[in-house]
């Protein structure tokens, strides 16, 4: 089994490239080669499987053509300018998210007799308030967001290709991914896992919001357990409904932190500052907080119980088991 | 001002600039100039101010940008490639109706402080079953062809381009329309119009499903009305939300004969002869059959309030008053 990642530099890629190249296998198939692909060169990693690197741009005509001619069997298309970006350069969101994305369900519709398994990772961001208390399967596509509406398309064309066969596509919207590891980004949500990842690292940490705001999280992980389902589950179920939103677990601020407090003591609550920050905390009520994501549960997507277990994997994960 | 109109060579596009040529006017305004564009020549007409006529093909990258170069202030966006041939070639309907609504798109929102009102004809198709007993305006967008797809997609990038402030859009979705004038066509809608429109031309008409079967149809009058109203009503209460189903009458079949009993007489419903066709009959359950457009009511988009009425307006406007 051939497996082509687009967008392998990124978090979610990274991790999902470590997992095949840990399990060497897919679906219970074995994998015979995995092409590594973005803008910026992927990292080297050591797999039981040939991993070619391939570094190009998908928005540039052709390029989505070069990546499928020699057919993968599983495509996992990670790729997109994120939303903050999206916003501030609207050319260049519409090139990559919106551009990129056809033109790679349209170089797998022009290869005759071709028909993979394409994973397209969604975002909740398709969604918009005014939301009900819990957004339901049927909730209708209210983007607010150029990025939102990039992603909404994809979900669309990702839909109509599946339906007319020239391609077997499954869209997942990622919860917020928690606990996010690296350095704190200037995201709007990076405070949510900013109060987590920094205090567990021995560091201060800001909080902008109330601890009474709400959020929909899952591991990092879990991501990449929902995308190893979404290339090996059975679709016939799926219909013309193409797109799921993924499990996940609503927690509050107050809930992280009392999870925090459990894992790893009162030392690390103290390294959380206060600093109210009204132009985050507008931005933040904005967004969804709590699904009920009643399709994907029933067709085997799996997410985290509780923020315990969410902290107690980015302990494993990232921090070889140690807090600080 | 100027008005610009694009698919100006349909059925919809003719009548329409009719009216504002009856009327002069458009939201209280003196019509000073007309563009009537199509892919073909619209045809031509009389009018209280100028007419120019354009033939082009808005997918041609540049063609866009030259429709608008001179800045109409309203801007009516009807030309599509219709159901059947979107589904029937792909390549045309993608070019047609994602490429060329982009592309109309880019080429106002690249004109620096142009901000026209953009009138979009969606469409029911955007609605895919299963569906309630009612479609509500939060229900979710659920294409189940490449028309209906495409159509969603230019939705999406109406609202986004209209929250960036590029242009002032909205969207309109049509019921079917109902009498359409003119020849009988192959489309699976055809005979809702057909089973009234040959009868009073005192011919025969083929019904090829039950008269249990309901659907949703406005008058060619009423269409006109819904794309004057959305060019000059108040946009501010649309928030991000741009489509608005458009009002309009759910009938039966068996609703349908009875009111051409009552307006024609018995002698106009012996002319429809029954033909059942399984695979008309499959299509069309699929369709939607009765929408709760509540917020195109609540902003002052009008409807037929019985078929009656419908078919009183096709003897006015077509028959000249005459039936046969």
């Amino acid at each position: 089994m051939h497996v082509l990642v687009i967008g392998a530099a990124g978090m979610v890629g990274r991790k999902l490239i470590a997992r095949l190249a840990a399990d060497g296998r897919l679906g219970g198939k074995t994998i015979t080669a995995l092409t590594a692909h973005d803008v910026v060169a992927p990292a080297r990693i050591d797999a039981p499987f040939p991993v070619t690197t391939r570094v190009s741009d998908i928005s540039v005509p052709g390029e989505a053509g070069a990546l499928v001619a020699d057919r993968p069997d599983v495509i996992f298309h990670l790729a997109a300018i994120v939303s903050g970006e999206a916003e501030a350069d609207f050319d260049k969101g519409y090139r990559i998210n919106f551009d990129g994305t056809r033109f790679l369900l349209d170089a797998v519709r022009l290869i005759e007799g071709y028909v993979p398994r394409l994973v397209f990772t969604s975002s909740i961001a398709v969604f918009g308030a005014p939301f009900p208390e819990a957004i339901g399967d049927d909730f209708f596509l209210t983007p607010l967001t150029s990025y939102g509406t990039q992603k909404a398309v994809g979900e669309l064309l990702l839909a109509d290709y599946s339906r007319r066969g020239f391609l077997d596509g499954v869209g997942i919207r990622l919860p917020t991914i928690c606990v996010r590891p690296g350095k704190p980004n200037k995201a709007a949500s990076g405070f949510f896992s900013g109060i987590i990842r920094e205090p567990l690292a021995g560091q201060e940490a800001v909080l902008p919001v109330s601890e009474d705001v709400m959020h929909w999280h899952a591991s990092p992980r879990a991501a990449v357990g929902f995308l190893l389902h979404a290339a090996t589950f059975d679709t016939a179920p799926l219909g013309a409904r193409r797109s799921l939103t993924m499990p996940g677990l609503a927690v509050t601020v107050g809930e992280q932190i009392e999870a925090l407090r459990r894992v790893a003591g009162d030392a690390a609550v103290a390294r959380i500052r206060r600093a109210p920050d009204p132009v985050i905390a507008q931005i933040v009520a904005g967004w969804p907080r709590r699904f009920d994501a009643a399709r994907a549960l029933s067709l085997g997507f799996k997410a985290e119980a509780s923020f315990d277990e969410i902290i107690r994997i980015h302990v494993e994960d990232e921090l070889g088991g140690q807090v600080a």
